[in-house]
């Protein structure tokens, strides 16, 4: 699956049409709050629950944007993606929304709970070797067999901009944030959550947090130029992916800041938000808490937005998790 | 702890004087649907969620209710329980809201992170040794010695009110509810919840969840007597307890029907609630959602409520759960 979609930068307009757009499919997600989690980071945090989202993450807003934007003719044609994780089962989900043919292109030896999501949603696997390359190849196989439309996880505008909508959701509040923090993978969200803040509340500072193991956009944005040769080592599973083109792009310029975290502090969020709120969140979700608990100077008496990006955490996995 | 203050019966305008008496210190739980649960069920779920209550349980409401009934004089000198689990912590947080001081007898060997939880909230901890005779007559001592309020789990009428507000919430809905359904250990939910669903929907069954290793209730209302000689065997720690008397006589009089479900039915359905609202519940919680999988001929195409009672769980008890 190549970037060659992402020419086209999308801006804060793509943003609110894509609001209008999925509102009729998608959650206006709540946004949560803990008087113990506050004292313990000693700041406001406001928690928006895109675990509560269909599908179980973020990536549905992006995913029902990119499904309802396609014209009738490319709609008829269906779409393909490659995702074993939460892209995956959001444009399944989004693709029947619309009545719409969903290939996903699945690596062999992807977990078996995650790909009967996808099942579940109506979607056809297709399997190929555990390589980018056999991904991509299989990718544009059926691209052209038949003419289905790439929905790329990250790099795609129309899933950006969908991206963005949880963030314009949250920052319509009667206060002003003083910062907001989403994780960061492949960028989608993280791009999508700059274009909303940049027009909405301009002088909101934007954090990115993004696991130590897979830190290549804190490299990436030090250095002034993407950084791709990296062997993601984290439990993160839906943070591993390299960030892509148009994203690095447009976080540089946004001036986003990461802030690294080690998988034993987000499993440690993950576990004393659990305890609090009694939400589940998978790792992914949890580096954005302990990004804030590590770094308490940064967010002292602030009101801070914390963006939690999905909740789909394997049950058989707690043990190695917590154990 | 003995029975004597449950000798008057407590009556639905208890429970709205509770509900009014409670509001500004407890929250209105929302209702939370789910369109897969609804569909494996075959009817109509809403979900009561107390595990977001205040202190993690339902139990905060007639804590919280019992606290501000009491005069200033009696507030002065102070409450007195025992409770290892969510009634200690929540009449430890319920005197907290009024400045009252509150005493938790506890059993040697309980559980840490529960006592942890009892002492964060400001109450002073009482330790003895692991029997009921031991935990009464310590109780005894500290209403004698400090002249404090005994508040009993759930056979306090005061008690009952206030988790009868739960239902009370739940009722106030435009459509009518076929069916309710809660879990019941000493039947202080249980009771509360047949106060307003006699009063508000009288049409409404009530059903009552139970573990079948402490099925005691059951065994009660089917032999018309009360069966006191039991030993309980479930992970169910929040229905380990035996029916109180006057919580007795308020479910026979209301035909209330109970469902036992085992604890394999139990964990299986938290985990799916688990995976499906990504909420983490207890056991005792999860039996209600168990008990209406287990028996669709009884909820066929019905709108159903279903109280969950709390949400604390251990996370180092998860492993040996989903083991």
């Amino acid at each position: 699956m190549n970037d060659t979609a992402a020419s086209v930068l999308p801006v804060f307009d793509d943003v609110l049409a894509a609001a209008a757009r999925i509102a009729p499919h998608a959650h206006v997600t709540p946004v949560l709050r803990s008087r113990t989690l506050d004292a313990m980071a000693g700041c406001e945090l406001h928690f928006k629950t895109e675990h509560l989202q269909r599908a179980g993450a973020f990536k549905f807003r992006g995913a029902c944007n990119a499904i309802w934007s396609l014209d009738e003719a490319t709609a008829a044609r269906g779409v393909v993606t490659h995702s074993s994780g939460n892209h995956g089962a959001a444009l399944a989900l989004a693709a029947r929304t619309r009545g719409v043919a969903c290939h996903v292109v699945v690596p062999e030896g992807a977990v078996a709970a995650k790909l009967a999501a996808i099942e579940a949603h109506g979607a056809t696997l297709h399997r190929c070797a555990p390589t980018i390359a056999a991904r991509e190849a299989r990718c544009a196989e059926l691209q052209a067999e038949l003419g289905a439309e790439l929905v790329h996880p990250y790099t795609d505008p129309r899933v950006i901009a969908g991206q963005g909508t949880a963030a314009l959701e949250l920052l319509c509040s009667p206060e002003r944030f003083d910062a907001v923090i989403v994780p960061v993978g492949g960028g989608g969200l993280a791009a999508g959550t700059a274009l909303s803040v940049a027009a909405r509340s301009p002088g909101t500072r934007l954090f990115l947090a993004e696991p130590s193991g897979a830190a290549e956009t804190f490299a990436s944005l030090q250095r002034g130029e993407r950084v791709t040769d990296f062997t993601p080592d984290t439990v993160c599973d839906g943070l591993r992916g390299t960030l892509g083109a148009i994203n690095f792009r447009m976080l540089r310029d946004h001036h986003a800041q990461v802030l690294t975290v080690d998988d034993a502090a987000t499993i440690a969020a993950m576990r004393l938000f659990w305890q609090r709120t009694k939400q589940i969140v998978e790792p992914s979700s949890a580096t954005v808490l302990a990004a804030v608990l590590a770094n308490p100077a940064l967010f002292a008496g602030q009101r801070v937005g914390v963006v939690l990006s999905g909740g789909n955490v394997d049950p058989d996995t707690l043990p190695t998790l917590f154990g």
